[in-house]
Parts: structure tokens; C-alpha cells; sequence
């Protein structure tokens, strides 16, 4: 396929750029009018229990996809900030998905449970294959990371070839999958790359991130030493550390537990791909809890501190059939990710409390990142040798910093994307040409809305200042028949008295604020309730220095 | 006066000792029944925007100490996690107030904006100076800190010597103030040191944590460097560093402009005591404003990404007067407090999307903390030489480590306080022989309730749930008359359409529950609102998969 006068080849991203996590990447080409798209990877961010008013998952918003042609859906690799959001968002862009065969065992669960197995049509590309996408020809490139089946695409189009890296490092030792695959990487600078789209997590950090085989060796040391219970915690999805565990275990003479949900299914996961055939038999917890504490090793989710994880309710002593105490041991194989240190700090004090030993990642080298630190970027530039550097995946630091790396590295051109930022790579220079709109949509129990939903305000509203509903009766002839009675929710006072007194004051002051209305005003159900609003408000604020959310309901009989 | 044969001293801790922050310390001495005490330092911690449900201040419930005799509140300095629950909890417990003159000047505001200036007798003790209260004979030790005027107290009983060490480093060159009383504390050792109270915020840190001397230095080369504007943020209270701060916009040809209340309000109260008198003439924004970037310094609040303060708002572009932007430098003279992570990077990513540079304590070392690390707290020790060490101010983890190093130094006795443990001092050994309720107060608006209070559950409830209002009216013969009415807030659908259905639904479901009520029980007000209540939250369940907080409203006619 040969390019045309009008094509254009442009990057967009809609997530991911200037924020951790919810990538969302497209490429589309073709003349503006009639572009053909393909996405790359559609993830997620969590909610914060604290913090985000109980959104459970933060979503990018690909409304301004919607209308468009989307040839299909390519996923790099399996974590959840790169496919979690493909079961909310795929009813609204219909497009065909491709995933190698660990990814796609986790994508299908992700279907399965949203009802949408039979809909959505998933295909499964073997590690190192490819597949054509109208004028995008895909290859699959195997690299490493925390996770099996990590993959970067070397994305061939008429007006060049995009190389986007997805998640990575340069393990030399993954443990799980082959190395990274340097000699196609070489090969494509000579083929000649048009632009590198890359991650930018651990650009702050200098020199290299490790391998998970120092990881391993560490592991089997560190339990080797412990005398109680050991508990092992890290993400379940890096199965090459999950292995290390299971290792550890047998290594010195302890029975690996799994507890937690996702460890089982990812466990069930990595099995179904062959991966986690030569470790030790898992068993329950039941089992476990009547073995010999220094036979037993728990592999545990929930390093990051999350409310309902396994570690958090061990910690509590709420987790049944696994109690930890003194001389007992957990080992953090896990990073502090921004955001969780306070949850983390409160796990380490509880468990300090019962007297329990901790062994972090600031104590011994019991984790290594899955994110290329500085040297490995300046690495993958030498192979690569992109004439545009696109930095995506951090915060607005991180791609900052990656683009300054860039320049110093002498690449060409460098851009630093916003969300949204629908940028041309050629015909070049590389420039944003448009900004599309972009944001965030929330899983708001089981509804998506949008960010900005007006729900979402009052619930903040709510949260700080409480809430106060006044409801009254009130005759054809405008005239109150009963209340107004005021009902106060979340606002307090140092005594039930003194409460009791502010309900009141409330009570009188919206019918004050009723009898100064005139005769055609308490007729209008909106003057009624805007007047009774303000006064209600302005009292809430005399009594409380609170300004509660107000709402008044006028039963017209 | 001699100790008589029931007098017991105690220790007990009700705010400090397991979290970080609101530092409430008390001792008893006399018979148990007849215990008289005194308390030191009585501070608070800040609510968190995102995570307190819009509580501004957390305090330590002194309910426990309310109904004792207290013969007097000594502080020991200004920080506010030391004074700042004074204003609000005098009133509970009205004993006569002590401090050295800086923190008497900070402490007289606080008391003047509650009203309280007229009521609190505050007296003024001098450097070195002293006091005694009953059995207590108390003398102000001079150490070094971050805030002019930090002292330790030296607490003689007839039951022997505590010494309260209050916050402390060991500041080799404090510019502001004298060196740490190392002789002092030499003489008490001989004296006989009982126990030492003692900070373990930095127990975890190696080393010693450095000298204002040395950053003064640093800040002037960074200064001297940059280009345009400077802003240089810092904790106001943190008087030797605001003077650094001004002393290197001198060296660089520059004028100082303070920003934010804070830094005008600790300014003055720090020129009231003579100090910050050979400091440059500071400049207002508007001024500032018109001169050459490169002739400004801004000395400016908000290191820790506060919503409110001035640097926050000036990375928003939304301070009159000043803007920052491509060619200017912040420096953030200051460390990231555990939990400010997230609100610091936002601060970080918003001064880089605008091109302006960042200078970090990760970059320069152009921060000290004002705690002590392991070297000065052994150093501590070797001074003091005290026969039990009770560690305080921190979480559990740094209190129990804070042990663990005592026990490496040969303190004889070490106890690791929870808040509400009532710890005998003597006579010996130590130990816990009460515990004692404690808590947490929050300001929530101007009211003080307890952080048990359900009002806060509620607002909990609501902001992850929302809230739907039902109100009826309902005749003498049980018949409906008007409504049911819903409201519904904090939840939404994807489209207005369906979010109308949503409440229709709820209204029929609450016309439905009463449809099934018996005549009788339509007549009872609990039995309408527990019925409708339990029909309404399971249909929002079934719509939004939420469990809003219903209310339902009868008004009988």
C-alpha cells in the first residue's frame, strides 16, 4: 500500500498522558475526513477509597472515537491500566480486539463478567505475529516487564513505522518469557522508525531497574531465614515473582498458601498459558493454618494498603484462618505506588503492633520495577534510533523529563503530549494539530458518567458540608397545611439538645422565609424553593459555619 | 517537698503518641485519687481536602483530664501540632496557660480570634526561665528546632527528674537562637535524668539531619543563579530560613515580596521579639509586580500543595499580582509530609506545564528537618542518660523503633506509649497501669464534635452513596394526599432520560411499600419511614448499585 496526496499519519492519546495510569492510545491515518483508526491499549485507574467518593475505576473518555472508524483494539499486555477498560468502553466503539494468549485469558474473564463474551470479537496473536489493520500493518515485539506476554508493536504504516513500547524493561533475566527482542529492534532502525511512543514511569530514576532473578535469589534468601510465618506480598500479576515465591517456599521447606482473590485468578491464568507447572502444590487456608508456622508460606495480595485486600484484613486480625503475630514475617515484594504511603504506613504500624517483623524493598532488594529506569531509556533509543520521541505514561513531570532525556540523546524531534493533543507525525515535522476533547469517565457503582457530572459535585458538597431537607405541605389556596419539617443529615452537634435547638431554628426559619412570600409567590413552586433554600442555607451557616447542600420539597395537595 | 508514701508520677500521653501530629502530653503526680497534673503542649493535626469530610482541624480529646485538677498548661513551642487545640479545648479545661515569649505572641492570636484573651491567664516564662506548679518545679531547657524558641522541659518531682524533650535536632549552627544547652543536659545526667519524653519523628533517618547554617548558604547560591523570578517556599514558622530566604534575594540583588498570611503573620510576630531585624524592607505583590524578574523574590506558603495557599493558587495562575512562568524558578525549600505526596506533584506538574523550573530538596540540599536522626538521637541519650526512654511523636512504627534504639543504647527501661496509656513513672519500674479513654475531636465548621460522631458516618455515606429524600402527605384517615416525592442527590445516569425513569421508579417503588401497609401501621410514622426507607434503598441498588442514605419525610395534615 502506497500513501496518497491527503494521508496523514497522527497519534492521539486519551489517556495516560500527564497522569498514571487509564492508557488510551490511537493512531489513525488516511486524509482528515475519512481516517481509519486503531487503538492501542484501553485501561484504568482505581478510585481511592479516601478520596474519590466512591468511584471504584476511573475510565478514559473515548467519546471523540465514537463516530470514527475503528479498525480494532490492540492491547500490549495484560494490566489493568492498559486493558480494564475495554469491557465499559467496547458497547461504545464496537471495534474488533487482538491480544496475545495470557492477555486475552484475562480479557475474556473481563468480558464474561460485563455480559459481553459473545459480542465482543477477541483474537488471539501468538507472541512475536501480527496482524493488518486496513493501512496499519501490526507486529507484535517481545519485551519485559512484571507480567507475562509484555509486547511492544512495531505499527507499519505507508507514511512510516511507529514503534510504540508499551510497558517495559530491559530485564536480563526475566525468569518468564524470552529476553527483550533487541535484534528486531535493530532491525527496525534500519528499516528506519518515524517515531517511538514510549513509557515514561521511572524517568526520574537513574541507572537500571533490575532483574526479577536478583528478585528471586533475594526472596529465597530472606524466607530461608525466617523463623514463624512468613507472608509474601506482591501484585499477582507478575507471575515470574508469584514463581519466586512459590520457590522461596519450597526452597525452605514451606507450603505456599495463596490468599486473595486476584492471586487465584491470575494463578489460574498463568496455569492455562503453561506458565507455574514446576512449582509446589498450593493449598487452602484451612490447610494452612494447621501446619507448623515456619512450614507455611502465604502469598498475599494487597501490598498497596487497599481496604478489603488480604493484608490489610490480616492485619486487622480479620482475615480467617490466617493470624500473624510475633515472630512472624511479611515481606513487601512490592513498590510504595504515589498516592498509597498513608494506607501503607497504617498496614506496617498494625502489623508492628502485633509484633510482626516487616521486610520492605527499603530493607532488602526483595523488588525490582517493571519500568525502564534512565539507562534503559537511553538504551532503547540507541536500538530504536526514533526520529520523533513521544513520551506517554506519567504525570506531567515524567513526560516532561522523558522529552528533555530525549533531546540530550539527540533525537530529532521530541513532543510532549496532553490528552487529547491529536498530533501529526507525517508527512512531518511532528506537530500537535488539533486538541480533541478528552477527560474522564467514572464507574459510579454500576453507571459510567462523566467526570464533570453535576452528581459528583454535590456528593463532594455533601461530604464537607452535609446535607438539610425541608418538606412541606401546602393547600390550593397557598397555605401551609403541615411542616415545613426539616430533616439534617451529617452535621452535628456537640450535644443532642443543642441539635435539637438547630433543627428548630431551621423549622422557623423556613417558615419565616414562607411567610414573607406573597400570595403569587408561594403559588411557584420554584420561588417557594428557591427562597426556602437561602434562608435555610444562610441559617445552616449562622449555626454550623457549614454551607450544606439544601433541598426543599413543596407537596401541592 | 518530699515524696509521701502513696505519691505516684505518671505519664500519660493522649495525643502524639501513634500518629503524627496534635501532641497532648500530660503528667499526675500525688496519691491516685488525689492526682494533680500538669499538660504539655496541646496541638492538632489538619484535615486532608480530599480525605476529611471536610474537617479542617483533628484534635486530641483531653475529655478524660476534664473533672481533674490541672494546675497549669506549659508549651513547649509554637508548632501547631503543639499549640493548636489550645483556643479550642481552654474552655474544658481552664488551668492557667505558660510559654516563652515568641510562642506567647502566636498563642495570644489564636486566643484572641476564640474570644479567650480576656479569660486565659498566659504567662510569659523567659529562655532558661522556669516555673512551678504543685509538686512540679519545671525548667525550660534551650534546644534547637525549626521555629525560634524550642525548649525541652526538665520536670523535677519529688519522685525524680522527667525530661520532656519537646521537638529538638541538634542544630550545630540554628542562626536564630542559642546552641542546644548541652551542658544543661550533662548536669541533669548527673542530677539523675528518670525518663525521657523524647521525639522520634526521624528514628528511621541515619545521620544527623544538617544545619539551617548550611542551607542558608545553598539557598544563596541557588538564588544566585537563576534567571527571573524566584519563588522560595518554606514553612513561615520556620523563622531562620525566611531570614535565609531574605538574606539571599539581598546577596542576589533581589527584593523579597512575602506571600500568603501566614508568612506575614509569623514575620511580625518574629520582628516583635527582635528578631528579623537586620533583614532587607519586604515589598507587596503589586510592587513586586512592577519590578524586573530577575530583581524579585517571592518567599511564598503552600509547600505542601494546600488548595488554598498562595503557591498553589500562583500554579494555578490565579494569585493577583503574581505569576510565574517560562525562565522563572520555584524553590521549594521544605520536605514532602507523608500524605502531601499527591497534592506536592500536582503543585510540581502545574509550575512545569508552564515552563517554570523546580529546585527540590531531591535536586540541592535546600532543606533541613528540624527532628533529629539516629546520630542526634544517640547523642540525645549520651546526654541525657535516662533511666527509661518513652518515646512519642510519631506513628507506631517510629515509636517502636524509636524502643528499639533506646534498648541498643542501654536505656534500662523503654515503653512504647499508645495515647489514653496511663504509664507510672515511679515509683519503678515503669509500666502501663491504666488506659484511659482518648480520641480524636475535629472542628467541623465551628462546632467541636467527637470523631465518632454519626453525623460523620453519615457524610461518609453520602459521598460515596448519595442521598434520596421521600416526602408525603398523608391525611387524619391515612390516605395519601400529596406525593410520594423523591429527590434524589449524588447520583446520575448517562443521560438525563434515564436519570427521570430512575426517580420515577423510586416513586412508584415508595407508593408500592405503602400500597402493602396495613391501615394501622400507615398510621405510624416509624413503621411508613423504616418500610419506605428499606423499599427505596433496595430499588437504588437495583438502578445505581449504590445504598444512598434515604430519608422519608410524612407530614400528617
Amino acid at each position: 500500500m502506497k500513501a496518497k496526496a491527503n494521508d496523514e499519519l497522527v497519534f492521539l492519546p486519551l489517556g495516560g498522558s500527564g497522569e498514571i495510569g487509564m492508557n488510551l492510545n490511537a493512531y489513525g491515518y488516511g486524509p482528515p475526513e475519512e481516517r481509519q483508526w486503531i487503538i492501542v491499549d484501553i485501561g484504568v485507574t482505581f478510585g481511592r477509597e479516601d478520596s474519590t467518593l466512591g468511584v471504584d475505576l476511573i475510565l478514559p473518555d473515548p467519546t471523540y472515537l465514537e463516530g470514527e472508524t475503528i479498525l480494532g483494539i490492540v492491547l500490549t499486555h495484560a494490566h489493568e491500566d492498559h486493558i480494564g477498560a475495554l469491557a465499559w468502553l467496547w458497547p461504545r466503539l464496537k471495534a474488533p480486539v487482538f491480544a496475545t494468549p495470557f492477555t486475552a485469558i484475562l480479557v475474556r474473564e473481563k468480558l464474561r463478567e460485563r455480559g459481553l463474551l459473545d459480542k465482543v470479537k477477541l483474537t488471539e496473536i501468538p507472541l512475536k505475529g501480527g496482524l493488518t489493520l486496513g493501512p496499519f500493518d501490526i507486529e507484535y515485539i517481545t519485551l519485559t516487564h512484571s507480567i507475562p506476554e509484555p509486547n511492544g508493536l512495531a505499527i507499519r504504516t505507508p507514511l512510516g513505522l511507529v514503534y510504540h513500547t508499551g510497558d517495559w524493561k530491559i530485564d536480563p533475566d526475566p525468569l518468564i518469557g524470552e529476553l527483550t527482542d533487541d535484534a528486531k529492534l535493530r532491525a527496525m532502525a534500519e528499516e528506519g522508525v518515524l517515531a517511538m511512543v514510549c513509557d515514561s514511569t521511572n524517568v526520574f530514576v537513574e541507572g537500571t531497574s533490575g532483574s526479577e532473578a536478583d528478585v528471586r535469589e533475594k526472596l529465597t534468601q530472606v524466607v530461608g531465614k525466617c523463623a514463624g510465618r512468613v507472608a509474601v506480598t506482591a501484585f499477582a500479576s507478575n507471575v515470574a515473582r508469584v514463581e519466586s515465591a512459590l520457590f522461596a517456599a519450597r526452597a525452605s521447606g514451606r507450603t505456599p498458601c495463596l490468599v486473595g482473590r486476584s492471586m487465584h485468578r491470575i494463578y489460574g491464568a498463568a496455569q492455562a498459558v503453561g506458565l507455574l507447572q514446576d512449582t509446589p502444590r498450593v493449598i487452602n487456608e484451612e490447610e494452612a493454618a494447621g501446619l507448623d508456622p515456619a512450614k507455611v508460606l502465604y502469598l498475599c495480595t494487597g501490598s498497596q494498603g487497599e481496604p478489603r485486600a488480604a493484608l490489610t484484613r490480616i492485619a486487622r486480625g480479620d482475615f480467617r484462618n490466617v493470624s500473624l503475630k510475633q515472630g512472624d514475617t511479611v515481606i513487601f515484594s512490592s513498590r510504595v505506588i504515589p498516592g498509597n504511603e498513608m494506607a501503607i504506613h497504617a498496614l506496617y504500624n498494625a502489623f508492628l503492633e502485633r509484633g510482626v517483623e516487616l521486610i520492605t524493598a527499603d530493607d532488602q532488594p526483595v523488588h525490582v520495577s517493571g519500568h525502564p529506569a534512565r539507562d534503559e531509556l537511553r538504551q532503547m533509543y540507541a536500538w530504536a534510533r526514533p526520529r520523533i520521541a513521544i513520551p506517554v505514561h506519567g504525570e506531567r513531570r515524567h513526560i516532561l523529563e522523558h522529552v528533555k532525556l530525549a533531546r540530550e540523546l539527540q533525537v530529532p524531534e521530541a513532543l510532549a503530549p496532553n490528552n487529547g493533543d491529536l498530533i501529526r507525525l507525517a508527512p512531518g515535522p511532528a506537530a500537535v494539530v488539533d486538541e480533541v476533547p478528552s477527560g474522564r469517565l467514572y464507574v459510579d457503582g454500576g453507571v459510567l458518567i462523566e467526570a464533570e457530572d453535576d452528581a459528583l459535585k454535590d456528593r463532594k458538597r455533601l461530604a464537607a458540608e452535609g446535607a438539610v431537607n425541608v418538606s412541606l405541605a401546602v393547600s390550593a389556596k397557598n397555605a401551609i397545611l403541615a411542616g415545613p419539617n426539616v430533616t439534617v443529615r451529617g452535621l452535628s452537634m456537640s450535644d443532642d439538645e443543642e441539635f435539637e435547638l438547630a433543627v428548630e431554628d431551621l423549622e422557623r426559619t423556613a417558615e419565616a422565609a414562607w411567610a414573607k412570600l406573597s400570595h403569587a409567590e408561594r403559588g411557584e413552586d420554584e420561588t417557594v424553593e428557591a427562597t426556602l433554600v437561602r434562608a435555610v442555607r444562610k441559617a445552616a451557616d449562622r449555626l454550623w459555619k457549614k454551607k450544606p447542600l439544601v433541598d426543599v420539597s413543596v407537596l401541592r395537595l
